[in-house]
Parts: C-alpha cells; sequence; structure tokens
C-alpha cells in the first residue's frame, strides 16, 4: 500500500535473516545457535550497580542532559590509552569517536564513504549487519574469498586490479560468521597487496579481545602504516552490548567527517552508559574480567568442536575457533541447508543458514553455529540433534 | 587529505551550526541562549535513581543484553496507551517504534523514504537537525513559509502544485526554531490542502507537552483521518534526553520498513534506558512531573519576553511562545545577524543566527533564543547585553 513512497535503497535491502529466525526458536524447547549473544557472565553486573549508584551521586544531572556527538571525554581517552598501550598507536582522544554500537560505526562509515555504486571489498562471508548498512548506501560488494589462514591472495588481487573498491571490509580476528583468524602471514601479504591502493581499510574486531587459545594478539593489518586505516570496536562482547557502546579509531579529518553524520544520526550516543562504562573501566580490572569470559567460551567452544567431531558426518567441514563466538559449518556439496533447518526445527535445533552472509546467496551449503550462550550439556544435546537432522538430508 | 574518499552526500552536508557556536560558548562567563538544553529540573534524578536500582534486582542480565529492533514492548505500549488517551488513536504496540531519540527518528525516516532529488517540503525556518539528516539522503527541500498561526496556505498550495512533495516535515507545536504554534484553524487549512494528495505528513512533537499557557491541546493535523500519517515524539524533554530515547508512531507497513532501516542503523536503542524509562514511567505520575516542568518554562519565557519588551528597540519582532523552548527574534530588514553575534560574543551573550535553519540563507536578519537553560536573573541580564549590541549594529 506504501510501496510508491518507499526509497530504492530499502526496497533493495533485506530484513536482517536472523531477526527472522529468532522469531522462531522463541519456543524454549528449542535450542538455539543462531543468535550471537553473549553468555550474561561477560556482564560485570554488580560492578555495574555499584558504577550506577556512583555516576548518579557524583554527576547529577550530566548523566541524563545532552552531550557531545564525539562522546564523554574519559570514555574516549581509556580507549586511546588501551590501544596505546596494546598496539603503540600513535593517537588521541581526537582519533576516536564513540557509536551506538558496532552498528551504528558501519552505518557512519557507509554514510561518509560510500556514493551509489562504489565498490566495496568483503570477505565471503561477510558480517551481515554490513552488508545490510552499504546496502542502504547502494553499495556495490566485490567479495574476497577466505581461506583458513585469511583472505585469498589471488583472490584479493583480481578483485582490487578489477574493481579498484573505494573501501575494504575486513574482520581480521575470529570473523562473523566463520570464527577464522587471519594469520600474521597472511595479514602481511594483504598489505602488500593493498598497500599502495587509493583503499580505505575498515577493520572490525568485536572478537579480538576474545582469543581464548595461542595467547598472543596479530597485529592488525598494517597497523601504525597507513592513514587509510580505520579500527573498529565494542563493548559488546566484554562489558555489555545493551548499552550500544562501541567506537571508531582513524584519522583526525576522518572522524571529523563521522562526526558531521553522527550529528545527522542521532546527536550523540545516550551519555548515561558512556558514563557508567567509563566509571566500570577506571575502577576494575577489565583484563581480569575478560579472562573469565574466555575461560568460560574456551570450554563452550571445546564442547560444541568435541561433539561435531563425535556426532557429526565426516564429510562435514566446521572451523575450530581459537576465539570469539562462532564456528561455521561446511555440509557436503549441494546439501540444501534450508531443508536442514527445517528437518533441524523439527527436532528442536537451530542455526542461521549461510545465506545471509553473502552477496549473492545461490546453493548455500553453509552454516553458522554460536556456542557462547548455552552451557556444555545443552550444546552437547544440540549437536546430536543436529546431527541427526543432518542424516535426514 | 582524504577528500577523494568522502561520499557526496557528506560532502554537501554542513556540520552543525549550533554545535560550533557552543564551542564558543563554553566560557563559563558566557551567558548562552544558544542552546537548546532542557533545565536539569525537568530530570527526575531521585525517581531515576530508584527506578535503576529496581530493575538491575528485577531484571538481571536482560537490562544488559541485546534486544529486539523495535524497543521493549512495555515502553511502547505505555506509548500506545497514552495516544490512545490522549488522541483517541487506533493504536497497538506494532504502530510504535523505539528510536535512539528523535534524530533518529528523522535518520530512519530519511533512509526508508527518500531517494537522491525527492522533494521535501519543510517549514521556512525548519529544524536544522531535519535539513541536516535528509541532507544526508540527498533530498530537494521545498520550504513553505510561515505565519503566526501556521504554515501559509497558498504557499502551501504553490508548494504542492509545483512540486508534489512526496514527505512533508513539519512541527506544529512550538515550533523549533520559532516557538511558533499552529491554529486549529489553520491544522484543518492545511489538511484540506494535502488530504487528496500522495504525500507522507511527518509530523515531530518533541515539545508538545510542554505547552505552559492555553491548557487545551490542540490536535495534529489530519488526526485519525490518515494513514499517511507519521507522528515522532521523545522523552527528552519531559524525562531526559541523555538516554537518547525517542519513538515513531504510524502504520505497520512503515514500521515494518522502519525496522529494517534501525537494524542496520544500530541494531536496537540501547535497553537499560528502555527497562529504565519504562519502570519510571509506570511508578511515576508523568503529568505531574510535566506540570513542574512547565511552571518553570512559563516564568522562563515570561522572563526572555518581559526583558525584551522592555530593552529591545520597537523595530525588533519577536515570538511570545506558549510553550516549547525558544523565542525567534527577527531584526530590522538588513541587520547582518552574524555581526550582531560577534558584538553579541564580545559582551558575553550568545543566540543561535538564523541560518541554519534555511536551506538556503541569505541576507538573515532572525535569530534563535532557549531560555528553558537559565534563571530568570540571567535571562534579564542576558537581553540586556543583548540588547546593547543591538545598538551597535
Amino acid at each position: 500500500m506504501f510501496n510508491r513512497f518507499f526509497s530504492k535503497r530499502i526496497k533493495n535491502t533485506p530484513p536482517s535473516f536472523i531477526r527472522e529466525i529468532l522469531k522462531v526458536t522463541q519456543n524454549p524447547e528449542i535450542i538455539s545457535f543462531a543468535g550471537g549473544l553473549p553468555n550474561p557472565v561477560s556482564f560485570p553486573q554488580e560492578e555495574l550497580k555499584i558504577s550506577m549508584n556512583r555516576i548518579a551521586d557524583k554527576y547529577g544531572a550530566k548523566i541524563y542532559q545532552y552531550s557531545t556527538t564525539m562522546g564523554l571525554d574519559s570514555l574516549r581517552q581509556y580507549i586511546a590509552d588501551r590501544y596505546k598501550k596494546l598496539w603503540g598507536m600513535d593517537i588521541t582522544i581526537e582519533n576516536v569517536i564513540i557509536t551506538t554500537g558496532s552498528q551504528q560505526a558501519l552505518d557512519l562509515i557507509g554514510k561518509v564513504f560510500v556514493d551509489e555504486g562504489d565498490n566495496v571489498m568483503v570477505e565471503k562471508p561477510s558480517y551481515l549487519g554490513l552488508l545490510q548498512a552499504f546496502c542502504l548506501y547502494q553499495a556495490n560488494f566485490v567479495p574476497v574469498s577466505l581461506n583458513d589462514d585469511g583472505l585469498d591472495i589471488d583472490d584479493l588481487k583480481r578483485v582490487i586490479s578489477e574493481y579498484k573498491p573505494k573501501v575494504a571490509y575486513l574482520i581480521p580476528n575470529f570473523q562473523n560468521p566463520t570464527g577464522l583468524t587471519y594469520t600474521l602471514e597472511n595479514r602481511e601479504k594483504v598489505f602488500d597487496v593493498i598497500k599502495d591502493e587509493d583503499l580505505i581499510l575498515v577493520q572490525d574486531d568485536p572478537y579480538g579481545e576474545l582469543r581464548f587459545e595461542d595467547a598472543e594478539r596479530i597485529p592488525y593489518i598494517g597497523l601504525n602504516k597507513s592513514d587509510k586505516n580505520i579500527y573498529l570496536g565494542s563493548f559488546s562482547k566484554i562489558v555489555t552490548p545493551g548499552m550500544r557502546l562501541g567506537y571508531i579509531i582513524a584519522n583526525k579529518e576522518i572522524i571529523k567527517m563521522l562526526e558531521t553524520a553522527k550529528q545527522a544520526s542521532d546527536l550523540h550516543s545516550n551519555i548515561f552508559g558512556q558514563y557508567l562504562i567509563s566509571d566500570y573501566l577506571y575502577n576494575n580490572d577489565l583484563d581480569k574480567h575478560i579472562e573469565k569470559i574466555k575461560k568460560l567460551y574456551k570450554t563452550q567452544a571445546a564442547a560444541m568442536v568435541g561433539a561435531m567431531e563425535e556426532y557429526f558426518p565426516k564429510e562435514v567441514k566446521f572451523t575450530r575457533p581459537k576465539g570469539g563466538m562462532f564456528s561455521w559449518v561446511t555440509l557436503k556439496e549441494g546439501t540444501d541447508v534450508l531443508k536442514l533447518f527445517d528437518r533441524a526445527i523439527e527436532k528442536k535445533v537451530a542455526f542461521v543458514p549461510g545465506h545471509p552472509f553473502y552477496v549473492n546467496p545461490q546453493s548455500v551449503n553453509t552454516l553458522r553455529l554460536n556456542y557462547t550462550n548455552a552451557d556444555e550439556n545443552t550444546i552437547k544435546t544440540g549437536i546430536i540433534r543436529l546431527a541427526e537432522a543432518l542424516g535426514e538430508v
């Protein structure tokens, strides 16, 4: 009835597939590996309650008033300090802008860089939230294949020379949806290919802190070597997603443009949440808290991988994540994953079929499993049900 | 250095003029009428502190977890109930979507309705946040003149027949920046002109609850007579702006599209804030709280209007608001308001020159004054300073 009013951009943007699946999985009997919810253990509830009372007493009306678009100085300072310490970045708070979750970071980057038809390089598969966000800016996606060690370098060279993308969006750590991490060697090769190109490289890193195997962090692609690098981070997976607080680190000139885009998008992110998280971070040991989350996720990932090894048919492949929240399953060529989804729902287990993670999904035989939101026994039971469903397709 | 990367849309979007002015007014000696900040009396701080502890105890992890794009059911129910009661609207929570402040509502409406070059009707002058938001979607603005009683009907007819706008954006109550309110008669005439047009009418209403004179509310344009009406509301001016919580009420088909746009924009608005405001609303008397704000703003508005009557030269015109937060001043034809701004800053008083509220500002002799964020004496002192500055231009 209103179709004639709707913009071309929105008519070409699919509603989130996952949000549709979540409706099916409202049934509490269904074991859901479909979401991407952090385990509530990652919310430091007691500490946050102390912090909220403290900021109410300490700052009064300020925590309820309008605030600056760039975000709370103390929170931006914490982020700048952490990245300086971890990565030796030469940055100040002027290089940091707070966003309403990482999803808004994607929206703002779309606003600032993407004109209709601009080529944007993405991983194949990529984060569906990015595909959705940039779809609204009418990007032309050019996907590059992923291997176990990161981007396929030959495919990367082909895409770069054929399409000259303006923006590349990569998730080098515990990628969503695959759970894969680019090796150091792969990152160096990627940078060699792109370093002389006219290309803005966005590295999204919501899961980087959740490395539960191989303690050493791997540096970002082109770390401290390129002004055209943009880094995204988030408190969603290590403190709380409900506050919707993420951030962008970039060159000041880029941040300035993102600030204008953010003014137009929501004026500023909720300031109460910024005071709360800032107070929490300065009064608690974040790294100690992250250790607790990692320990749990390691156990949960091991439970899922172990169960898949035991119960899945041998021809089914899956990733063995060293961090993050997901494993990516590749079924026998030609298996219809949507048919599997229907069988799985009958057996009361849910997952995300691979489709929404591809730019042009066709004959998809992949699926995403999340292991962070169920205990070990539930994970095992769910995988057994899924294995039974696999036997029927 | 990065100019070649930036999108056409962002290069055409001006940074917020007001945010630039706010930097000048950081000096505590300056009396600022430039902002649009609610008086902190409008934040029920004690009650919110009780509510935050209650929701922490009652809902646990839920207040920190990811949540639904549409928003918290209980909050949407409160809004639906209030609009049913106040306006007899036949709506359910399916007609309500929560947004990250009203500014996000504007961004989402731009995403969903505006293609490059689409004609969007706005008031002259209009809210600068709308101009900025829709600029990013490359709208072609078609302004309609405002008179003391609302839209200029002849100008409206001309614009409608000449441009056939797809979307109209109006602020019928205590308009920003002018403080004007459309009369009932004007609203009826406006509806007569547009009712058979293919036009989405957005009525933004952040100030409607703040009617401190003439107790009776005036119904929206085309209230309950058009499926093409979209209503915006906000908790920013009556509870707290810092939480960034607003909402859109519209036909379900439109809400569905806005939901997809919101998924891509920030997944959902901060859920802690939604639980908090919802708990506050169900456990306190909002109308009683609003009475307190209105009483204060009435005194503050009277102080400003009284001082302007006493000290401003007779040829200076200004609006006498019956609610909301602003008065709009029109200087003698040909006066350079930017020159006045410089003189005013020297005398330590600030305001917003009219420019950012116009689509094509030229020879602007208007300015906006905010009276909600200073006490009566400060307002008087500020107006005296401004009158002195007026004597020098």
